[in-house]
């Protein structure tokens, strides 16, 4: 028999993790199907997304865990956790905490959409001023 | 004022493309807002896209462009294109040909499931056997 620790990492072992040990992360809200955003996750993101209820991700930029919403208060409830069938991708079911996944202030980060003369252009408004976001005040 | 031609790559170097050319690419289905799937383009890819209106990918482990259904015949239908904020991420609105986008043969790639005792469980069905979608005969 395996040890029961190593077993409890099961699920973690049957990701495909990519040469820098992330996995790539989409979340979609719950009740409106909308795709919010696409971040990346390490092993220890992951385990902690499961543990918590709340999206954890990587930072590539700033090279740490990032807890979704620690700054914006825009957190994200995961209620459903899939792998797609190559193992390198999860997609997460949440509910947006202030309806806000975007650092731009918006719903959603996928908001420019290629218009007919193939340019992009921004189609969904910004909900919130980002300063008034992020500011300390 | 700026060559035509180049004007009209415009939109494409808005794409933030990493260190190999590539852009992630969600696809997700019009109408269910299922997300059916996650794969990678190089720009080439995303030109053929647009231009010919059906989802081409780049396969990361053919080294080749991808004509999504090629072999299968479940193509998709591209509807828009969205571009996410950091422009590493594009979102295709698409038309699920034969309503399968999985390789397994289920309608979406993201099949497994986390559940309560931390094991993936895969949660939809097989519509048409892999065997089946892929002879040759």
């Amino acid at each position: 028999m395996s040890d029961p620790a190593t077993r409890a990492d099961d699920w973690l072992d049957a990701v495909s993790w990519d040469d820098n040990g992330l996995v790539a992360a989409i979340a979609q809200e719950r009740g409106t199907g909308k795709v919010l955003m696409m971040a990346w996750m390490n092993r220890e993101a992951l385990r902690l997304t499961r543990e918590s209820g709340h999206a954890v991700y990587w930072s590539r930029s700033r090279q740490r865990l990032w807890h979704k919403g620690e700054s914006s208060g825009h957190q994200q409830v995961v209620r459903d956790i899939r792998l797609d069938c190559d193992g390198d991708v999860v997609l997460l079911e949440v509910e947006q905490r202030g309806g806000i996944a975007c650092h731009t202030g918006r719903h959603s980060c996928f908001y420019r959409a290629l218009d007919e003369s193939a340019a992009w252009r921004a189609v969904e408004p910004v909900l919130k001023d980002p300063d008034a976001i992020y500011s300390k005040g």
